[in-house]
């Protein structure tokens, strides 16, 4: 553990210095909160989606996110466009695959993306991996839908489904060779190898709009120059402890939601490697 | 009176019980407003336009809020398919007729929209809600058009025009079938019997882009599960108490509409029923 | 200079006296922070970009801003239809050139648009202006590409570069007889005559998205019923001093960007001219 531990300065300092050019294929609800996100930890984004012009930009980008949270035709051709491109120039792609298991054309386009091109890391909440799962043919116990984009409650990550979830998520990681990233008031991360736990979110990233989809974003910044176990697990912490933060804010002073989203790019903007590593709840699960 | 304000406390338990997912066909430039008054409230949105995937959506969806703010021939393919579906399935739609008056394609929308669909609820300015009484043919003693998107400051309902404002809405949800909300400084809503003025709003509402499209949103979550006249009372109360806190706030800080605009949010999460019923200026027109 | 400076207050109030209509086709990734800023300085915002009703908005609106920062087949069309009818009833156009020189398509728009229509004013980043120097062939020392829609390192405007960069910001606005903004922690404006550089700017401006497309957008009301330099200086210096105020609040409190973002559009909101004039760092280069 402190093997991982100790490469998290160095996974923040190459996104501070590199400011790796972040290529967001995305939904319209959260692009402004990703793009934020991105600027506030030292990356840049740019959001283009036009298959006119997708295989340019992958070009001079450092990392690819798809985010399936508002598809349209038009999207999915700029999708596989550029997933075609930054597989072939090994940028790595990083994959959100919001809504997961509510329609057809979201598990169609999902499977389509894990199967025919390089994807590097994968971050979904519990009730999207498990319809990952369930579309890789990994066997389930359960069969639960989520609720439309947010986690369905009876897949929220609890100590008590800890390691039946944590086994899924990495069966997913070893099946499709990438970093699996399930994220909820705990976040299971695995390579395939590890599992591991960070137990630092709270229930109010879940009551605004966006957590998630900033989180991919900057899985995105940080896979550009970082090895992708350690850049998924900082990020993780990262967004987490911020969250953390946001809601200490929050409750301090009697404010709800609103606050807490423009606190939780603060805290991006703000922390750095010594309070991520001092604040983090993290271990192996096996 | 009473009869109706002993019921929002029940409409509110609801939203928060049972979490609609509240599913927005709706413009880019509020989308992500309208999701976290959504969330603030309690309930959880979904916002997918594309026609391919709609049906499923609605299947699983609470309610449909259709938001014609940024029309795109593509969009008015799903608004369609989904209205067939909901009106199908007898999910309750919500019309957000954004810029009504201001083209003929906003203008022909809204009248197949009313025509031909089971809509439940109508949420407008008072410039929209007088151009739907146009296109209803409901006689009209002046002619004026919105400023774009926003209310034409002639249109403004004020003490002056209270009634004769009122008479139009009640008009409309008579004709309609359905609850017509004219929001503003003052609200006004009718079923087409009764006519309720709320008047709890101010103009720093109007000086954000949202307040408007946020109120459609989270009347489309009260409409779930909740009587649609007791719904629509309650978000305009919820709204428009929420508007009246946040500017108190940035007034004694000396802020401005940025942290309004948080504040917004923060006071849709944190009020609850009691404070709601307390502060509520709202009684009968007729 | 004192001739100039003596204008602001007028150009202020006309804003606020007149709210022009801003019609914008812009990108979904800051088009909130655009509409929230055009209302925050009192004027009104309208997003509409389908070609089906783009003529009749334009044909209310006061002006049109035209922002390429996320392009597809269906908005250029919208894009060349706007900008015909606006020339045709002398409408001001303003071009917001995002991510210039990035791609063929974003080039292609660029230059169609300054050479076919009647633009008033162009408002980029340092790289984004060079990009179109390029363009129109207007000889250039180096030859750097921009970093995706964010300025490039080398392109940052500074004491060091100021003449040399107010030389390619002048050029560009002769040939193309408007005015030139160039933004960054220094502006650059130019008529063709005159070089004006603003230093109210700071690097927390790069650090949110949507600095830029926002200082475009208000110069789109600004132009409407101002003369389009002394529209432009006050749009900038407006922006400028608001970014500066945003920053020493922030830094004061320890906040981050999240927080930025919200007194941003605050200062819009509460700056009046005695403060602009009082802080505004504006000096002639030639």
């Amino acid at each position: 553990m402190n093997k991982i531990i100790n490469k998290i300065p160095d996974a923040m300092d190459k996104v501070k210095e590199k400011n790796p050019l972040t290529h967001c294929i995305t939904n319209f609800v959260t692009v402004n909160d990703c793009a934020n996100a991105i600027l506030a930890i030292g990356a840049s984004p740019i959001m283009a989606d036009d298959d006119a012009e997708v295989e340019e930009i992958v070009e001079i980008a450092d990392s690819l996110v798809i985010n399936i949270g508002k598809l349209s035709k038009f999207q999915i051709a700029a999708i596989k466009k550029s997933c075609e491109y930054a597989s072939k120039t090994n940028t790595p792609i990083i994959l959100d695959p919001v809504g997961c298991g509510i329609s057809k054309l979201r598990n169609e386009i999902t499977i389509d993306l894990i199967t025919n091109y390089n994807i590097q890391a994968i971050r979904g909440n519990m009730s999207e991996v498990k319809a990952i799962a369930r579309l890789l043919e990994i066997d389930l116990s359960n069969n639960i839908k989520g609720k439309g984009v947010d986690v369905s409650k009876d897949d929220i990550i609890t100590k008590e489904n800890l390691s039946e979830n944590g086994e899924i998520v990495k069966k997913i990681a070893l099946k499709t060779n990438s970093i699996v990233i399930a994220s909820g008031p705990i976040d299971i991360i695995s390579d395939g190898n590890l599992i591991i736990a960070i137990e630092n979110g709270n229930e109010m990233m879940e009551k605004i709009t966006g957590s998630g989809c900033m989180l991919s974003s900057i899985v995105g910044s940080f896979l550009a120059f970082n090895d992708p176990f350690i850049g998924s697990i900082t990020s993780s912490l990262l967004m987490s402890i911020a969250g953390e933060k946001a809601r200490e804010y929050v409750n301090n002073k009697n404010l709800g939601t609103g606050t807490f989203r423009s606190k939780l790019i603060d805290y991006l903007f703000l922390l750095d490697s010594d309070e991520i590593i001092s604040k983090g709840n993290i271990y192996l699960i096996e």
